[in-house]
């Protein structure tokens, strides 16, 4: 549905530089948009983009005035802006019809907030609690004395196994599966025997989990996940992990038993943690490393195993030159032959 | 159940040669195959496995015409023809039975082709298009909106977010997730906060999804997967991705967001893409590579970082040979002392 | 709950030397017990933490006499007599209500045997045989003919396909598929061409299986996993492979089809195996490994790729040295370069 760019303006909080009537059908990157849409532009540093852009309009910071034909918005942040513009193109879609679907089922005991929604086939555990405005949807199974806070999204085919503790605004992606079993086992004469896993999680607010992700509870005590951080698709959590406020981890890395990761880290994808240590706070793992020391705040680790990234370099750049190098050692070799020929024959003479 | 080997050739399209009247009791591969069994040689090259297969009948490609003491099927293509005497033997398993099951939920609008099979608690959103012949197994969750063409087969458990469009004669596996929300997230003073996943998932014809992939939708616009695409289990797909036609990938291998695949990609199981980048037509990237950097049409790559095959195996080699050249270095010193202390001597002298 | 110290010894088999009215008000690892808690000291290398503990009650090998200022509990086994302990603070819980729920729906042909429990909305197909006091928990969804043994737990979401074999005393965790399509193709100009995957999954008696596993069919025959074997989550086995005896693999570790490992094997997390290979018994492959090659039995394996532990150590070690070792070739150059310029320069004089 096509929207006239001054309600846009509106919408997003900005000003218009250009046509105020322009008709707007559409939103996209800057690289894909097309004629009659609108994009956007996060800083001066890309600007040639917006000569070459085919978009109609373009969402600008403040210090941006002159739009090379397009109809610009000024506005404080640009990408912000945009995200808001995005969802006045795409509202919202009801996941769920709210209201408790006849078909779910929702054990003895089990509280349920104002405008919870429940969707079809999906199952709550006895003695649970789930708070206001949250929505579960179809297929979701939740056991027994699970607590979900305020406005949390579980979508379809998501697990969440007994005694879990979520906090509010919390988003699980389907097929999640929250409080699996610790892998631990004792082994005696070579065979393995199972380590009661009577511990839990727990996941703080404003949390997101992606899909088909395995958060496994504690051995005994919790594996938590704080505050604001945000796992991909595909993720291993083993037990007794905590992970900090606000750390970012890419889709199938996976963090053996007791792995403690601090505030603010970012994670690559396939990163591998080998189990109890540290990551220090806004420490950054590159995509794929294999962690097996603990790292201290700050640091950026790349490699396999893993080390700070200007020694990786080092190392990769050396080990780029090795066949060259074996070729001038050979040469050396001659070299010092003939030298030592010579010396001798001169020892002779 | 046993089939006389004539009756085989029949339906395979091939020519007996030796006992017409042999009753064949099974068919396996030709180190597993026993007596009373039949299996295949796929060409000249392995005709070693012809005297020491334990197999009573083998089919052949046209060239071999002796079968030491073994009764022989003839064929253009003896691997094909293999898979046909595969189904022969174990008919095609009905895997749901005909019509809508009496616990299937379809949403309003919803419209199905002729033939479809709905399997019991399968749930169906509204507005969804389902195809003629296609095949939803029990515990499906197919949200609003989606379309799937004909003869696609959605195995359990498997869910489709809403939106998502697929092809015909699709085949996906259980707890496989199609249209999850892109890991796309702006961050802010530290805090991470949700980009809204608007775009889509398009998956063409004739590809094959494995068991707990996760297929992540587009930020604005759509995931992409070709004709003929087919991928192995518990691979991550980030949003805005594209795989070209009959690319095949195996599993566990991750597509970090905006990868573009071309054509007839090869891709071992485990390898990373980093994103933003494009994968020629008919690469090759070997299992567990670490792809960091586009790669053009055809090239093999190995390794992390993935390199060119030639390079990495060169590197590898080199890479086996340090430990050595450490110790001819320390020799190379030494002489080199040797020589130093004779020609200061001689000058001295 | 509080339990006497002296009733936990009963419970455990030990014997308590201090104060045997103590009250316990819980079970922690020594270094997260608190006051009041009872912890274990497997043996008498970690003594130090008798003394660091802020535990009250700890449980002690027998040679251990003297507690530091708190009450022990002798025992055989300390760890085990730990387990026993958390058991007993822990006690197992229902998992399911006993019996069939209305909504679990069950195919014709299939015998229960005698205190099966199927959760709510689970699918039981077609002549399925299911022993004595398994556990199928809601949303499990089993396809035809597949055999379960007796004391096996299924948990939610598990989907088991047709015709699979499972033991007694086996634990599925979550979302695990068993029996998916092994990934087989027969490429033909191009295209690739689905083979029939008509095999099967047999798992052996006291396998205990992560959540969202993936445990491929046979293409013909069977994918075998022996008796023992604990797979951590996120786990993919192709089609046609073996895992022998008592083996233990971590989290998101990746089998080829047809990868043979023997018995008691130790598999790191995110390793790669090629396929059509042999991993021999007792063999350890460290974390991240890409195992091309077949394995000896009981060899170390570390790298990518893998190689004999003391090799890669080596390496790593010759690797690390690499860029001090480019100077010193450079340095050396110098040194001979200086030596040939003076050898010149007598011959000249």
């Amino acid at each position: 549905m096509p929207h006239k760019i001054s309600e846009i303006a509106r919408v997003i909080g900005g000003i218009v530089i250009g046509d105020e009537n322009l008709e707007i059908m559409g939103i996209a990157d800057i690289q894909q948009a097309r004629e009659g849409e609108i994009t956007f532009l996060a800083n001066n540093r890309y600007r040639k983009y917006l000569k070459e852009t085919a978009a109609s309009a373009v969402i600008v910071p403040i210090d941006i005035t002159e739009g090379e034909g397009k109809t610009l918005i000024q506005t404080d942040d640009p990408y912000f802006a945009f995200m808001k513009a995005v969802r006045f193109f795409y509202p919202e879609e009801p996941l769920i019809e709210s209201g408790v679907h006849s078909t779910a089922l929702i054990g003895e005991g089990t509280e349920l907030g104002e405008d919870v929604s429940i969707g079809c086939y999906a199952v709550i555990g006895r003695n649970c609690r789930i708070g206001k405005g949250s929505k579960i949807l179809p297929h979701a199974v939740i056991s027994d004395r699970v607590k979900i806070g305020t406005s949390c999204l579980i979508h379809s085919n998501v697990n969440i196994r007994e005694r879990v503790e979520i906090g509010s605004r919390v988003i699980i992606h389907n097929g999640a599966v929250i409080g699996s079993d610790g892998f631990g086992f004792a082994p005696k004469d070579g065979i393995y025997h199972k380590i009661p896993q009577v511990g839990t999680v727990v996941i703080e607010d404003d949390v997101e989990i992606g899909a088909n992700c395995t958060i496994d509870r504690a051995t005994l005590g919790e594996t938590r996940i704080k505050k604001g951080v945000k796992l991909d698709n595909l993720i291993q959590v083993g037990h007794n992990c905590t992970i900090g406020e606000n750390t970012v981890i890419a889709a199938q890395a996976g963090l053996s038993g007791s792995t403690h990761i601090g505030k603010g880290v970012r994670v690559g994808g396939q990163v591998g943690f080998a189990g109890h240590m540290k990551i220090g706070d806004g420490a950054m793992i590159g995509a794929q490393s294999g962690v097996s020391k603990s790292v201290p705040p700050g640091v950026m680790m790349f490699g396999y195993p893993a080390k700070p990234r200007m020694e990786e370099f080092r190392l990769q750049a050396a080990i780029k030159k090795l066949p060259d190098l074996l070729q001038e050692i050979k040469d050396l070799k001659k070299q010092i032959k003939v030298l030592e020929q010579r010396v001798v024959k001169k020892n002779v003479d």
